[in-house]
């Protein structure tokens, strides 16, 4: 396959603990980048690596692993290390990948530096690992469409005529997206159910998830200029999970005609590792089969999708956690490349830090769909959670989204999680 | 009136070439900040007085104007300053005044150095004067949704129905938000018909303006806390004229269900001078009747409108320059005060450097709508230009929005303009 390098080789083995463990989402063959920080120290940029995060921003300062000619890895995000060209990304991951290597080749003094430079992942805190330019949400699954519009459509037309030539997105809200473990309060807005004379203001009453892949772009491109499906695609930095918490009876009442606008604004979370689109590269496919083909500047002339198991946990206040769906990013219509390719064609110009959500990833059966709504069919079927049942979200509910790739190595995103708090007490 | 001070004393005069000239947009009762330069020179900020800038970032380096214990004034945008408590706004606003007052009590040496930061107006460049952290439009015009509920849906039943209940918006494009005087490339997408069998891309054949208000967050609001329309009165910074380009063919193809997004995506065009709330204090309205009341959270205490008299020239490639539509701002049903109580009323935080565009400002007549969709009629009755007609622009177009406010003296807010180039060429 094209794109492979060393740093895929299954073979390789790292000394740090935990690391070659089966079962570890951070072998050393993914290496993806996060911002943490130990209680009451500063703010670093960093590797995880099995059980222990590899201090990115010590190693630049002491000259072991220098990116650019200046520093890149000081500021507490991603940003200044993803704007940098793209074989600088490969290169670093690459030196990255040989000091953690069991057969790596460091001096004494070196060795000692990257020792003190080892953290352990249990202690640190976790930080939201980019500054979020834009957040784009797109709705890219067949599926999750389909369902959507047979629910509250036509279930003969379920599809927008629109949807199967347009990556169809909207604009989200950059300022909201959260880093996994920041607890959410319940939004309140305006509702209106379809017997109520006038619409109330009070908190949302089918307060949902949406299980997303999120895509964030390294290169910009100025304005005005489209990219290819090949340019998209290497443009993209990396991946993370992603939960677009949405307030469906708000959606409900505001959605006509601009799209919806507060049932998402008040918080997106993403999990905090970002896994490289390299360490992704063995585990590309193809999109699925065109219903009708897409016009020529939506070619893909390779494979853009990816081939991510995804698992929603749900765990009551103080209950045990329940798997609610199991789904594969691989199901996706339109990949992450394509929307840039769509995004870009109107001269839009994308920027270092752009943040793309695919869309709801629901697969064709009902344990596979990524949204409550779709998970008990608008309250229909309720699931079965411990010690009762849900249709959507209660108050002190936890969601956990785990997502990895398996083949001869793993490749995992670590959790996702988000805690569900009452809403602000707010006369409306 | 509340809120008024000696800033906004007509009988102040200043000193500077051209302030006391009663058709000028800047005496000394406005003091717009922007953001300059001068041929070959360095990136400042300033302030518009008569035919001059008062160059900001020189006069805080040599300590006459010292807004806060670090420096704000040598970043190139006004988000440093923005984010500074609303009474050290205002105090620096007293100082700007008192140092351009003629009755001013400068020591030789200040006047010297007065004289050295003030530069032509003529000779600047102008710049994008924030860092548009996020990019809001709204849809706050009854008689623009009226308008196009009539053309598009049901004359009858106009307005949707949740319309004379929520501001309803959307999040648009922050990144491709540009200064007054950038050209604007026709955008490509896709286009569909209502009688063409598939989609095609291509260049935009109705592209359009919006001419709307937009205003700009100074204070932000912590996420998880609304505010009321007081507070989002107080913590607006300024406001500039803005032009929300739109791509109405590839809008009519893409909305449904998620609303516009690449027919809007392209580029918005602001005026290079922000007008402060305060300078805007002694022209505030009451909102329009209300039809039906409005929940109690979008109660407003004091009027949150503003008397600003706006008019749209159009200018063919070569041709003379014709009014295309004259309106204000008064009409709006909904103010910037209230859509950022909407937009923060589910928890989402607002940021300093957010950009509230107001919505299309039509007026109740024909010639009054902020659309060429309207103003035509969807192409039913073209515009009488210089050399010919328009239904919607063509190359070469140049679109000017001027706005101002008019009592004992003129609040202007410059030009917002913006030259219609042809689309990239991009085989899609």
């Amino acid at each position: 396959m094209t794109g492979l390098n060393e740093t895929h080789d299954p073979a390789r083995k790292s000394w740090v603990d935990g690391a070659n463990d089966p079962n570890s989402d951070f072998p050393i063959q993914n290496l993806p980048f996060g911002v943490f920080s130990l209680e009451g120290g500063p703010v670093h940029i960093g590797v995880a690596i099995g059980t222990r995060i590899l201090d990115l921003t010590v190693l630049e300062e002491e000259g072991l692993i220098v990116p650019a000619d200046h520093r890149v890895f000081d500021q507490g995000v991603l940003n200044p290390f993803m704007a940098l060209p793209q074989n600088v990304w490969t290169r670093t991951r690459r030196q990255i990948a040989d000091i953690l290597d069991e057969a790596n080749a460091l001096s004494r003094a070196e060795l000692n530096l990257v020792h003190r430079a080892l953290v352990p992942m249990a202690a640190a805190r976790m930080h939201l690992p980019i500054f979020v330019r834009s957040f784009t949400d797109f709705y890219a699954s067949r599926e999750h469409a389909t369902n959507v519009g047979t629910m509250f459509r036509d279930p003969d037309n379920a599809l927008m005529p629109n949807w199967l030539h347009i990556p169809i997105g909207y604009n989200g809200r950059a300022t909201t997206v959260v880093v996994s473990d920041t607890d959410i309060h319940r939004p309140n807005g305006q509702l209106k159910g379809p017997n109520d004379a006038e619409p109330r203001f009070g908190p949302c009453q089918k307060l949902d998830i949406e299980l997303e892949l999120g895509a964030i772009v390294g290169t910009p491109n100025p304005l005005g200029q489209p990219v290819t499906a090949e340019e998209a695609y290497a443009s993209i930095f990396g991946y993370v999970l992603l939960n677009d918490w949405s307030a469906r009876d708000i959606q409900t009442w505001e959605y006509q005609p601009l799209g919806p606008f507060q049932s998402k604004a008040f918080a997106t979370s993403i999990s905090p590792w970002v896994v490289t689109r390299e360490a992704l590269e063995p585990f590309r496919k193809d999109a699925p089969e065109r219903v009708k083909p897409l016009l020529p500047y939506l070619q893909e002339t390779s494979p853009n999708n990816f081939d991510i198991e995804m698992v929603v946990e749900l765990v009551p206040d103080g209950g045990k956690s329940s798997v609610i769906s199991k789904t594969n990013y691989k199901y996706m219509y339109y990949s992450s490349a394509l929307q840039m390719v769509h995004h870009a064609s109107s001269g839009c110009a994308m920027e270092t830090g752009d943040l793309l959500g695919s869309g709801t990833i629901s697969g064709p059966t009902q344990d596979s769909f990524g949204s409550m709504l779709e998970l008990s069919w608008n309250g229909r079927d309720p699931l079965k959670v411990d010690g009762g049942t849900r249709t959507f979200l209660e108050d002190g509910d936890t969601i956990n989204i785990n997502g990895w790739c398996d083949g001869d190595y793993r490749i995992g995103f670590g959790n996702c999680a988000g805690k569900v708090l009452p809403a602000v007490n707010f006369r409306g």
